[in-house]
This record gives structure tokens, sequence and C-alpha cells, in this order.
């Protein structure tokens, strides 16, 4: 053993039990049992031993019209660290003409010596063509099993049905999964020129222009089109309960329907954009945030197991720099907001609150991700052979969110202010500590690029 | 440790992985890192170590009219361990005027001394006034914290709303959890008794006086008066699309609604009730069985995550003795099929066939049946702590299913005749081999009695 | 012919168009072409011509615990009349042990001599046994072809589910159609009850008594029944979008499904409950004014044809001598208010501000009632050979509801200093003038008992 | 009086009642009362008298890939005079490139001197600019009310989001009524390719091709985007339990939806296009036939007024030289069958059958289409001032269908050897008689262009 984990209380999505845990070779290779008193150990009294958080959805050192975001894969899986997230999947985004195998080789360029957690890469298609669809087959085998499509932002990155088709087609054939930005661009762009003709320019418009049914019609489609082909799906950022609802009745039909919501959607609302001196921009991301209402509805199904995990959709446009271009036309402000090393302080708050188990807490920022991304059982859990990647969390602790705490390149949190209790205490990657109380202490370049296994639903265990 | 179980695949809810497991004093005490060579060893080479089943609806020793079940507590629960499943949860039945202390004590007599494995007791309440509205209160004390209520069985076990709800409120405040056969009795009285008039009396017509409708009105109902008391609740053997689509709904509504489904809805349909020579009447239970169509309807809403467990609800009447009494009028025929023994050889066929993942199964017939009937973690899971409770399973072993084989009291297997692959080789309670390819080697008597956790939904781990 | 209406224009269901219109013997017998000069007339110019109203919802000369309702048969019809109704169906209401010709002799005695419109009846069945049974079979042929069931009001209206399936069974034998007031009064008593243990006893609570849910839930229920007795059913007063997706449900399941909702469902809310000085009793009714969302949701199902009729629900309980009872304790208010005469001018402020169209708001407060309820083409139109009752209706005209100006025996209206334009100018009961600019000018008495026609609900033109 | 048609049974959508009814310069002048003993006139004895049909979707003169159909403007209207109908609005189709106002003029080049009924258009819109958006707000002063947009058939008719979304705009603001053909076309090609690579190329696969999902995906679409644009919508052939599902969400969410459907979704299935002998390809059309259970669904959602018409969708590719050039691969059939003269009579049998009513008949056929299409109360029913198109309707004539007793210049009826009961006997148009037993007796070209009234869903009569 390398080093033992004692006393501490070991939270999995599967339970909650006390057991000692030894670490060898950067995975678990024993739980409970006794240990020579002699091992290099940390203590764990009063503390959960949790897996690190699997964010699967961020959007690390994006571009956007030639502007790049605050973030780079340095500074904002740094930040994931100090949030206990120890695996990132980011979005390696295909730019027009280009092909697969030249993205993921920018995004490697990316993330090769920067990382300071491991990583993956889902694909983001926006070009189809007989080569893109040809390299979508092989890139499964790359370890890159997800492909990504948006149904919204024409001329930029929106998809029609026909290529959703042929993703759906190869995924199927390949044993990959597709993930979708579930909006219909076409309605939400409607909205928005009428509001902009007609002078509506602040930010609050963009919640506006992009209301529930606008992501309901799309979700219900992609989840058509996915029952058509008879594949398995995940729609990303689901908000609201019309949205909801399409999923549940996908489910219903048989469809091997999978979704996330994010943090955002279940604490910020549609009023928070309309805050005054511009401070809306900052909420400016897609689908905008709701309802109370819906924070409870969304809650419900992350209690009730309809919903499979909790996502930040990282993505940092500073307020100063990027969400600035917007303010006399919300058309121009960059939509995304921060949020990978807030997330797992603001999904606890849900077990303080008793909207969900510690172990749905786990499950869903961990554990169901890593399963239905194929990490599963590397990441995500607590069992002998898994990577120990772990998290010393303190129910106790208490903290106000500010920014000035975090460590991403931002310049805003969108929960500033907030006080939460429970925090990570240390974030070990691999049986390597990198957190120390919320201190980054690794080395960036130490996270590797993690091979995904195929998606295969059903014959998994 | 007093035995280890050495090169098996461990099989839990949360996972799979290679690890040797340790147990000390009846429970797991190691799982993974390294043994003495010369502790005593099963070898688990090929085989899965699995949690044992749990079986949340049994009824043992059961009588009807003055008429008594085949099987009593020792056949039955031998039954249950030579299947795999460690532990069952009965249904302790108040006769009409009895106080809930009396049942209690006449259960006790049935299965103490008797029971080859643990069990807890679910209180059936068919008679509410407020001396037995106030013992309710206490049940929870002495570990027994479900409460059964029929809405079917008009003048037996039929009980009305107000006694629905004034079961729902005392959970309410005891932290209890009220389980439901949720068929309109009346509307199920009204189609038998117009059959009967009509000289429709075999088998069959007991299907066709129970139709789906029947069951899902009653789920509604039960589902809307927990929504209005506030407090969570268990739907029994939930059978079709009709009474899922309520589940579904009220779960949508942010009610705690829990249910499971047999093995037999998930197997029989309606047209075995019409095999000739009375052969129909060994499938003669309720909620009858239904349509291929459910199966599937079924078979996504287990793989998807909408149903929580699989239940046996074991019941033996014999052909011979006890169905034989209805050859002139199905309404004679007593309700009621066993399968305590069958469940998880039968439900595991879903694994085989892509219907389910191999984590699945045992959620499904073992951990989440224990979490939500306060079991857990001490049952139904494989972690540091828990009970000892184990089935080593043989994936690749293969039978054909016959009642000469099974362990029970009856003279008849609802699924004779049915090949399945994979089957318990050896089954521990506590540390102890009970048995051993499936021949019963324990000693009946040694299953104790299970004083269960109250239910408090969201905030338990 | 006896009389000519000249120069209206006539508004049916069917349409809308300019015609004279020839009465003779009570009967309509002429539209369009050419009249004698010389016959008498009456000037609709500017006007509407339009079918008299059918209110088939209403309780006069109610008596709950021994009080009597403040309006009587003669107040009560003079006040439809007054209104634009000249067809009320009334609620004949069996006491317990009584037989139902009893109480339909009893009924007569309170018409006959009394009733200034035409009049049926529905029975309401409270006590069901073999003989009861037996009496419902002949009431068709006696012209009473609607039974009404309560599922509310434990211990005097409420009946149990058999109660409801025989008669639903009986309605089947003899082509009668069933009525329900769908509450769960058990739900509904459980909440009564705990808000009183509370002291929570203001008229609010009445209204937080009654959630949607517990309409919801016997809406469903009573749908289901009459589904599996394969019969049409009419569900009275229903106010809320919960109730209404039962409805909608049933519907697309095949099951002949009618309904109704009321006018104080369409423009008062629950917080008219909580208007200071105890007024809120004014507006203790059941099932309780809902919200405006509601509002919108039932105008909505008018418009598109989801809903029947509206209807007045009227139950004169005075605020003064009857409502004064429950200061102290909300289960003492008697539940009712009255609005028999405030009916077709507050519905036909939604033709005004485009909810429905004009040609919607004769059907819904004449011509659908009475095809539902067996008086069509007699009563609710007008054609050739219809009975003669027509109400010149003056689009233009203006005023505020004020109770004074009101013929019912009461001392408030719900819908006091709301302005209307739109009101009955004259009417006429078969083609006698018995109201001219709201004056009554007819003769209590002239009103007769209609035999109304079997409900079959397909096979009708 | 020009013209009495005496001793008939008035059937309107409105009721039935006896009258004579006396017509004046084309028009109905007067219901009921007397005429002069020596007027012209037509003895209705053992009649119905109804309003001619209006049949809102027929393809009449259509081309397809440079073929003509089988039927013209002259020969189509013959045989909708023949089968009672005396209205059809036909869709004047935009070809690629061409303005509106040249589409129009190449329809009215058609339709001038050929039609044997009124008539009026509906524009197919395929290719959206600035210059058509313009021309599509003055359409409604033409007399053209109603834009028709087709979500299939990529590279002809298709339309994409924005396009429909601009045409739903324009008719918001000029108070036209949009109409779709709601089939996700990139879905079907995507199935309809699949079988044809796997050499499934008969006519069966076509229906395998577009299955119900394909349809409700597109329903539901366009349904969400009437509501984002808050205008009305109209679905042209809905044929299956899961769009009506839609149609029945959206009307629950305040949208103004409605609905036809077509005989052929009435009485044939799917299975029809697996006829031997190629036969199969008579019933190739789009959305395709569906199943029994169907049937019952769309029976049930007109009795209940869900669905608001039945229309023909006449498009006439004759089985020899059309039909027969996709005998080797289905998707060479030209999509679309004939039945403007099978209407009435086949959709008659669900009032023998006691599916729907009588009047229900009328105003499935003739009143409802008419008002929703801005042509009432001058067509769809019979009220004074309104066009003298009258049937006289025996409802005990029978017959069986034949093609050689069609008035079409087609070689197959889809209702080939059905027995009917209940014909029309005469027909008049505009107080003319064009048919006599069932023989057209009119003069081509007496049929006028319809200037249609705009739609404004709520605020008309």
């Amino acid at each position: 053993m390398d080093l033992v984990i004692r006393n501490g209380t070991v939270v999995t999505a599967g339970g909650t039990y006390a057991a000692d845990i030894g670490i060898a070779e950067g995975k678990i290779a024993q739980i409970g049992g006794t240990f020579d008193a002699g091992l290099p150990a940390l203590d764990a009294s009063g503390l959960y031993v949790m897996p690190g958080g699997v964010d699967v959805h961020t959007h690390l050192d994006a571009a956007d019209a030639g502007v790049h975001s605050a973030d780079d894969f340095r500074t904002g899986t740094i930040a994931a660290a100090c949030g206990g997230t120890t695996t990132v999947v980011d979005f390696c985004a295909q730019a027009h003409g280009q092909s697969l195998s030249d993205a993921i080789a920018f995004w490697d360029s990316k993330a090769e010596g920067a990382a300071a957690v491991d990583y993956g890469y889902h694909i983001i298609v926006t070009d189809m063509n007989e080569s893109v669809f040809e390299e979508l087959a092989g890139l499964p085998e790359r370890g890159i099993t997800s492909f990504k499509l948006f149904m919204a932002y024409r001329g930029t990155n929106m998809i029609d049905d026909v290529t959703l088709l042929r993703a759906l087609d190869q995924a199927r054939r390949s044993d990959a999964l597709v993930m979708v930005h579930a909006e219909n661009g076409d309605a939400a762009d409607y909205l928005r020129d009428r509001f902009a003709a007609e002078g509506k320019t602040t930010p609050y418009y963009h919640a506006l222009s992009r209301p529930p049914r606008v992501e309901a019609e799309a979700t219900a489609r992609a989840l058509a089109l996915a029952e058509i082909v008879d594949t398995p799906i995940y729609i990303v950022h689901l908000t609201c309960g019309e949205a909801l609802d399409e999923l549940i009745r996908a489910k219903r039909r048989g469809v091997r329907a999978y979704a996330e919501t994010c943090t955002q959607y279940l604490y910020l609302t549609r009023e928070d954009l309309a805050r005054p001196d511009f401070e809306g921009a900052k909420f400016v991301f897609t689908p905008p945030a709701r309802t109370e209402a819906d924070h409870q509805i969304l809650w419900d199904a992350l209690a009730n197991r309809t919903l499979d995990a909790i996502s930040s959709d990282h993505c940092s446009w500073s307020f100063k720099d990027h969400k600035s271009r917007g303010r006399d036309d919300f058309r121009k402000i960059p939509n995304g907001a921060p949020g990978v090393e807030e997330r797992l302080m603001m999904i606890y708050q849900g077990v303080n609150e008793g909207r969900i188990t510690l172990c749905d807490f786990v499950d869903l920022v961990a554990t169901r991700p890593a399963r239905l991304f194929g990490m599963f059982p590397r990441k995500g859990t607590i069992s002998v052979g898994a990577d120990a990647d772990l998290v010393l969390w303190d129910p106790e602790a208490e903290c106000v969110i500010a920014q000035r705490d975090m460590h991403n390149a931002m310049d805003y949190s969108s929960y500033e202010g907030r006080k939460v209790k429970g925090m990570p205490r240390s974030v070990l990657l691999r049986g390597k500590l990198i957190v120390e109380d919320r201190n980054y202490i690794g080395t960036p370049g130490e996270g590797t690029f993690l091979r995904r296994d195929r998606f295969a639903a059903r014959n998994r265990d």
C-alpha cells in the first residue's frame, strides 16, 4: 500500500459505511480490514471519503467568433480539482470544413501538459459529410465514444435533422452515445429578432426569446429521431418541466433516453437576467435559467432518478472583456457561465436541505455520468481496482461563495454571496494529493487523456 | 477473519470488480487486499459474488377462509434460501377485530424457530380504529416500519379511503412507509359478478374481470391520497402500462412514489389463464398477468429506474388441494402463486437477454428493496460492515425450471419447463453457508427477525 | 302566426344570420321569408335573437340540515327568466330511506304552480338498494333521464363506488346519463379536520381543504368506473386544469365523457375566500374557486370544445341567515352561491373579450346542455318546430351587476360590482313574453315539467 | 321563391327538424312556414336535406415530376358534385422560383370554365423569400386565406422551420390560417433509404418507412411553432393516436390547434399496402394508412370533437399509368389516392354504425370545414341567406362502391366492393339542380371562385 485513508466514512452511490481505504499504484486496493500502522496515511476523521467528481460537460479553452474564453485547460482543470472534480469530459469542436482528426489534434494541443485532472473528449459535429461520417465510425476506437450536436445556433453549430439522423445512425453502428443541445434554433432566432426589432435589447430578453417550448420542442424531436433510429440519446442541460415531460414520455415509449441538468438550473432564475447595471449579462447562457417552480421539478426528477447527472456546462466568458460586448444588444453577449469549481458545493446543499440523499449526490455528480460515458468503474466510484480519485469532504465546513476564492480565470461567479455548508478538504488524483484545503498543490499536466469505453446501455455491468 | 471468498467477481448495484472478501463475525470485514493463506475460504472462481436476494413481498403460512397455504415459514424460507434470497419481509395480517400486537405475536409464533433466512414483517391493516391507529404509531419502534393496505377484496381485506388516509397520516407522523395493493375492488367485483351471471366461470374470466383500468384507477387514487397527506407510498405488484402511467404522473408532480413489479408480470400473460384442463387456475393471482406488450413496458421501466424492485408475491395455494375448489367457478379459486425460489433465476434471464444490466439485477432484487424498507446497508449490498449474506452465482450454469427441484411444499411452478442460465451455487447467511449446489444445508430457525429502520426517503444516505 | 320577431339577427350554435321569425302555438314556425304586416310583432332591430338559456344545474328550494335555501322554485325561476334562462333542470334529492317516487312527488309539490320557466329533474341518489335500483330503471319513462351521485360529503350525500357502479350499470341499461359531483370526500374531510385541529377556521381554509387533487382524483375515478361499465358520464362543475387533464385522458381512451364548468370558476378565485369581515363566506361552495391560471385553462377548454356546458350551480344560502352560521368554523358554512340570473350576462363577457365566439356562447349556455340532457331540439336552438323560448339580447346594453337588481331572494351576488356589456332585453317562453327589460311580467306556474328524452350519445341526431 | 324543397327533414350540424325550404336567387330564403302551391318544387319525402359537402383538401389537376394527375378540375369537381360535395378548396402550388401571383394565375387557368362546383384555393408555399413573404400578406385580400406548408419531401415541397415560422408570422399579421403536412421528411427518407438498401422495395415498405412517430414528431413541432408565434394552425390528414396525442397536448396548453383526418384513415390499414400483385400501390399515400386501433381512436376523436373535419385528400394517380412506375421500387410510386366522390358515402357509414351522430356527420363534412376556412355561413349550413347548396340524401339507398360508377378519370377506387347505405339523391348548387340520381346534369364552368374570409378564431360568430 502506498497510502491509507483512515477513519473516514466511505460514501458511494451504493451506500455509506465506515472503512479505511488502502491505495496502491494509484488505485484502490483494499477497503476495510487492517493496515500496517507505519503506512503513509491521511486522517479522514469526521470526513466523507467520496469518489472525485466527474463533470461531463465543460467548455475549456473555447473560442467564439475569434475570441477565447478566460479559462484554458490549465486554469479550468485546476478550478475543477479545487472544487472536488477529478475528471472532466470537454467538448472538442469540429470547425466548419475541418476533419475530426484535426479537431482532436487541436484539442490535444490545448490539453496535453496543461490538465490538472484526467480528461476526455466528446466530439462536436458541425459539418457532416461522407468523410466525417466515416471518421465518426473510428472515434470509439480512439476512446472518444460520444458525439454532440446542436439543434440551435443557425449559421455556426446548428445542424439539421439529416445530420442528426446520420450521427445517430453512426452511433448505433459504433456503440457511441449522441448528445444533443436541444433548443429549436430557428424559433429562438425568430423571437430574438422580434424582440430586437421592438427595441428590446437588455439581457432579460435573452431569457424571453428562449422560452421552455423552444427547448421542449427540440427535446421531443431529438428523442423522436433517436426512437426512429433505435439508439440511445443523452440530452444535455435540461432545464424545465416542459422538456422533462418530453423525456418522460420518450422513456415511457421505451426510448433509451438519458439527461443531465446543470447547477445553474437548480439555483438561478429568469429574474437573474433582469439584474440592474447589466449584471444580468452574467447569467446569459442557453437554455436560460427558468423559475423556482422548475427548480423544484428538477430536484424531484433528480431524487426520483428521472434525470441522470448534474454537470457544470462551464464556459468562461468574463464580464469585463466578453459579456460587455452585448451591452447594447443582448444578441452579442457570448452565452455561457463558469461553474466547474462551484458544482459540488452547490449541489451538496440539496443534501443539506433534504432534497436528495448523500448517495444520490455522489451518483449524480460522479457515478452515473462515469457510467453513461464509459469511464466506470475506473472513475466515479470507490471499489477495488478503481482509480484512487478521492475527495475528502468536510460536511461541516462552511463558507460563502466568492469569486476571489475561485481558481479559474474569471471575474465573476454565478453564485457569489451564497452561503454553503460542506466543502472538499482534500482531493486525490490517482492516489496523489493535488488539493489541500482548497489550495491546488498538484502539477498541471499530470491529468491524462481518458480513453472511454463504448456505450452499450443494457449489456454493461 | 472467519472466512474468505476468493477469486470471485464482486457484483453490487454500484459496480462490478474483482476482489476477495473477508468475513468476520457474520459481517463483511474487508474487500480487496491480501488475506492469510491459511484462512478458511470458498473459491469463487468464475462466479459472481453478490448480495443475497431481498424479497419484500411474501405470504408465508397464509390463511384464507380457514385454509392454510402449502408453505409455512420453514418450507417458504428454505425455498427462498435455495433460490438465493436471504431476507424476506412477510405480511403479518391483522384479523378483523384483532389488535396489531396480537397479530404480530401470532406471526412470531409462525416464524420463530422455523425461518431459514432473516425476516421482517409489514403489517396488514384491515380494521382501523382509534386503538389500531395508536398501535400503528408504536410499530416503527418495534422494527415494523411499513403498513400494507388493500384497496380490493371487499368483505375481507378491503379498506376505504378514510382508512388509507389515516394509515398514511400515521405513517407520516412515525416515518413509516405505506404499501398498497392497488385494485378497485368494487369494480373488479362488478365485472366478476357480471361474468358469473353470464355463466362465464372459467379461470380466464378472472383476468377479464380485473382489467388494467381496475388497477390503474386504484393506483392513481392511492398516489393522490399520498400526495394529499404529503407522505411517501409504495405500490406493490404493478403490472401494466396503464398503472405505470399513473406512477409516472405522480412522480412528475413530486409525489415520493415507489413501486415494485413481480416476476410473474414479466413472463406470464393473460393467455396462461386460458390453459386447458383447468391448468389456467395455477395462474390465478391478483392483479392478473397481462400481455407481452406489458412485459416490454415493465422491463423498460425497470431498466430506466422508474420501477424500484421485483418481488415474488409468493403465495402457495396448491393446485390439487386449493385451486381445485374453484373448478366450477373462478371466484372460488384462491388467489396466488409461488415464486420465492424461482425469482432470481427468472429475473437473471433479463440480464442474459440484455434487458437490464447485471448491476440493475442486483439493485432490483436486493439493494433497492433493502433501502426502501430500512434494511440497508445491513442487507442488500456488499460493503464493509454489512451482513455477510452472499450468493455465489454461477452465470454459466443452466437448468430447466421444474417443480420437482423446488424446495417449497407446492405441487406446481408457474415457470415449469422454462430453460434458464445463471443459478446460485452457494448461499451464505451472515457468513454461514446454508445452501450448497441448491441443497439446503442450514438449520431452520437460524433466520432472525429484522428490526427495520424508519423510512425517511430523502434524508437517508 | 301568433307573433313575429322582426329585424333581428338570429344567433344559434350553428351560425348567425338576419331573418325574421314566425311563432305559432308556442313554437317556431317559420324562419325567413315574408310575414303579413298585420301580425303581432316584436322589433328586434339591433338585437340578437337567441334560444333561451338552459341551466342544467340548479338547486332550488334546497334544504340542508333542516334549513331551507333562500330561493324556492318561484323566486329561483323568476331570477332565471330575468337572466335569459327559460329552462332549468333541478336536482331532486332522495332523502335517506326515501323512495325515488316519494322524492319526485315532493319535488313536484315544490315546482308545480310555482315555476316561471320550464323545468326538469335530475335525481340525486343517496341511498342505493334493490328497490331504488329498480326504481331507477323506470325513471326514464317518466322523463327523468339523468342520475346524480356525490363522491363527497360522507354522512349525507356521499356514495361509495359500489353505488356509483350500480347507478352506471342501471343508466347503461336504461339509456340514462349519470352525473357526478367529483371530489374525494374523505380526502377533503381529512384536510378540513386537520386545518380545524390547527385552529384554522376562516373561510379561506375551505378552499385549502379541497385542493385540485381532491377533485382530480374523484374525476379520474368516476371516469374509470364509467369506462369499466362502458357507459357515458357527465362531470358537473369541473374547475381546474388537474381535473381537466383527467377528462381529456378519459376521452382519449374512448370514454364518452362530458363535463360542464360553472360561471364562478371562470371569474372567482381562491383569494375571494380570504376577503375580510367574513365576506369570504359568500364564496364558500364546492369545489372551491381556483386561480386565474385555471380561468384561462377553462376558457380554452370551452373554446376548443373539450368542455360541453356552463351551468350556474345556483344554490342560495343567504349571507345573513345561513353563511353566518359558520363564522367561527368554516365547516359550518353551508356550501353554495347564487348565479342563475347572472350566468348569461357573465359568460357573454367572454364573447366581448374574444375568448369564445358568439356561437360558442349559445352552444355552451343553451344548445349543448339541451342536447346532452334530452331536450333537443325542443329546447336550446332556433329551428322550425322548436319551442319558441327566445331571448332578445342587446349586445350594447351595459350595467353593473348588483344584488338589488336581482330577482332572487338572496342578499348578495358573487359578481357584485362587475361591469358587463350585453344583457337580455326580452324573454319569451313558448312564444309568450315573460320578461321585458329585465322585469318579470309572466305568471308563476306557467313553467311546465319537461319529460326529457333518454340519453343515447351516438345514435342521436 | 324560385324553388321549394318540400317534405324533407332538414339536417344541419345544429339539429334535425321537418321543414320545407324556399330558395330565391340561389340562396335559402325561408325555412318552414307555407309556400304557394304553384312554386317549382322538389319532393324530399323520406330524404334528408343537408348542406352540400365542403372538401377542403383536394389536389385536382396536380403535377408531379412532369406527370399530370388523372383528374383535372372538370372531372374532379364533377366527381365531387356526384358525391354530394358542392365546395372544394384545392391546393394551388407555388413552383420553385415562382411568384404566388403566377401560381394563382396558373391555377385560375385550370379551374375557370371547368369547375362543376364552387372552389377556393389554399396556397402551397415551397420557396419563401422576401417577395413571397410580402405576397402572402396580400393574399387574404384576394380571398385566399390559408397557406399550406410541407414538412416532408426534401428537395421538392419540404420547407424548414424558418419558413414555417415566417409563414405563421405572416398568417398572424394577416389573419390567415396555416395548414401543415406534418411528417418529418428527413426521418421518413432515412427509413425509406434504409429499407431500399436492404432490398425492401415493395409498397408495404412505404408504410413502414413512415411510422406514427414520423408524423407525431412533425405534428408536435408544427404545434410548438404555432404556439411560439402565437397563431392558430391546422393539421391536415392526421392519422393516428400518436399524432392525436400531440394535438390534444397542444390544445391543453391553449394552442388554437385544429385538425382534420381523411376518409382513408378511417377505413384502410397498413395491411392494404401488402395486397398482392402490386395492388398495394393503390394505397400508397402519405401519411400511410395505420391500424384498426387507430380507426377507433379517430372515430372517437371525431365524436368527441377533438378533430374538426374529414377531407378526401383526393389525388388521382392512376394505377396503370402512374402507380406502375414504382413496381420495382416503392420510392417511385406517386403518393395519393382518389376519394372526393366516395367521401360522404363512406363517412355516412359511421352514422349507420353509431360512431357519430347525423349532426356530427354534417358538421364534419361540411359545416366545420366551412367555418374554419372562412366560407361560413355562406357554405356549410342551411340557414336563411346561405347559398342554396343542398344535398337530398337518401338514408335508405344502398349500393356497392365500384370504380365504374365513379365520375372521376381514375381506374380504381380505394373502397371498391364496400357496401354502403345512404347516398345523395339530388344535389343543388346555389339553387340549381346539378346532380340527379348520381348523374351529373350541370354545366362545367358554373362553379365559381370563392373569396374566403380571413381566419379570426375567437372573434367570429
